[in-house]
């Protein structure tokens, strides 16, 4: 069976603040700058779930689309969503809340529900003009 | 001279809280539902500032967008990006910060500051699903 | 108070076929081209609800957002999408679903659902480069 | 009938200058700054074509897109697709191309060869931070 | 010569319904959901064409995009658009049209037409929500 | 730590002309077709730098996203942005600007000025309808 990727787009919006508790505040300013602001600032969130498998012959599917999106809705979207990332998110606890640093999060949180499907790559875009990716290395 | 409409769009990414002081939490979370989350959510908010005016017959601008675009940036969105709508704006002190309510005090800001041109109308995008226009009325 | 125009953006996806009954099959296959085969074809809809009205000065809103979307959810998108538009849709019986036809009947549906607000102006994408307006004239 | 105005989107790649002849290479440079660059600079141009008029009964249709499509690209696109608008183009002869002096121009090639349907905007998409609108005043 | 990638994006609009006739309607209806409506639905698709190969000297393309166009254009979308994938495309003929299998189809047409080229991957948009990609594994 | 690519967006706009001064004017012109008109064409380009590392323990980040866009503004769009390609800049003498030729120029430029991460990948959009990419091979 032919191998094929299914991306599925999702999005939430949630507040935040670069910080490292383990930094001065000083110092928080200066490798931060705006992102630091005390009083959080926030973001529409975009997460491109990809997942990688053989198509089924019964269904033509690699995953149900519509599955995949419960899951995503479920595992990570419900938590972040309308949510401060550095307080109110479980699965954040303790890390300065990056692009980075919440997409490889969120690969840990997916990466166990979506088998028979293999996590191929995540995508979170932050704004219009950047975005991470993970491909779980 | 033919009378056209200009429009830039800049952006700012903001946090904030839907909440009416003058109401119990019962009723702010019944009205403002998972807006109302007191830790803040945030967004990539989208301003697009439309000014109408004659064309200048020697530069052929309505305005010079760059010109306007600095207007916006200095007024508007050095005060409102990476920041708290609900704290650390001055033009926004003890007004909920709804789409409605932000896009009513931008044109407050604005309107006196793109002479000769007229203010027509301000958009703000809240999410790539919902935006609020104002004309001034 | 200040009068704001607050938009919602919701999708559908529908088939359907440009024919008139009143017409010959070859006066149809002229009229409308590639959107009269008979074996359908079909769109990712986009629908622009845009309801104005006063600033609510106790919620900060026209009208709820939430509440806007669950109206042209039930009203709406509930009865086109994953439809075909010629066959399936109670409100568009007898009417050829060309995107004009499409946008008035939306109206007719809505406009009596948005009190305290006013319906301003429904627009319907079809397709990214061609989209309706209608405003109740 | 109905009156609904329908919106096709067509796509123009063109070279320009900004540059007024009755001023001086300072003023030029002042006034239009990086605009101005001798070499000339370019744009991906989106021109929108807003027709309005009373929904025909026998087709469904305001106007034939199709057909506003072949008129929109006979008149404009294929005048000023991949060339110099500066140098070109005979409609802008004379003309210092600026956004707003573009969509003037457009709207007198246009308004004659919608009838029966009228003008009722255009919109010039200059980059995806800027456009200008006219409506014929 | 440096080995670049050059991506061409092109559009078509297509009823279908997500069918397999080795089950039951009432399997069918499970699986599928309201996919399997039997009066179909439909989608605006976006094909994303990446041919990969040298940069050739004498012209500094990869592949000519207009020759590209003009073979995707001939080969898929004019036997895809407007039409309905189940019935009236004979490359589908026999199978259920999952963007997965839509994606290998359309694969299994190109890639002998891009020499000197190589296809690189296919990208299937269904909706702005979700997408699919295949590299010919 | 885990390896995380990020992507930064910029935009420029600039006049070219492809043209192989190695080819006579016919050949040229049988080539390129309108992509060779003798006073220029131009576009909006977006340029994606994605750089890939390891996530710094201490920011959360792979490389600071102000620093790179400071990077490749200074190194690469201070030097295309409102200029013509052909004429004006000095990394692209000698070299017919198609695309893939401009890539390959920026990936050279950029290469060295990202460390301690490293370039993954170069993607340039001519227009909404075609990209190109490099990895570096």
């Amino acid at each position: 069976m032919p191998i094929v990727t299914v991306t599925r787009r999702l999005r939430f919006n949630a507040a935040h603040r670069l910080h490292n508790p383990a930094l001065s505040d000083e110092e928080n300013a200066a490798v931060f700058g705006k992102c630091n602001n005390p009083n959080w600032h926030g973001h529409n969130y975009i997460l491109e779930v990809a997942v990688e498998g053989p198509v089924d012959e019964r269904t033509g599917y690699v995953i149900d689309l519509s599955k995949l999106k419960s899951i995503v809705q479920h595992e990570v979207i419900d938590r972040v969503d309308h949510r401060n990332l550095n307080i109110d998110v479980e699965f954040m606890r303790g890390v300065n809340p990056t692009a980075e640093n919440i997409v490889v999060a969120c690969w840990r949180v997916l990466e166990r529900h979506v088998a028979p499907g293999r996590l191929r790559r995540l995508r979170l875009w932050e704004t219009d003009n950047n975005y991470v990716e993970y491909e779980g290395a």
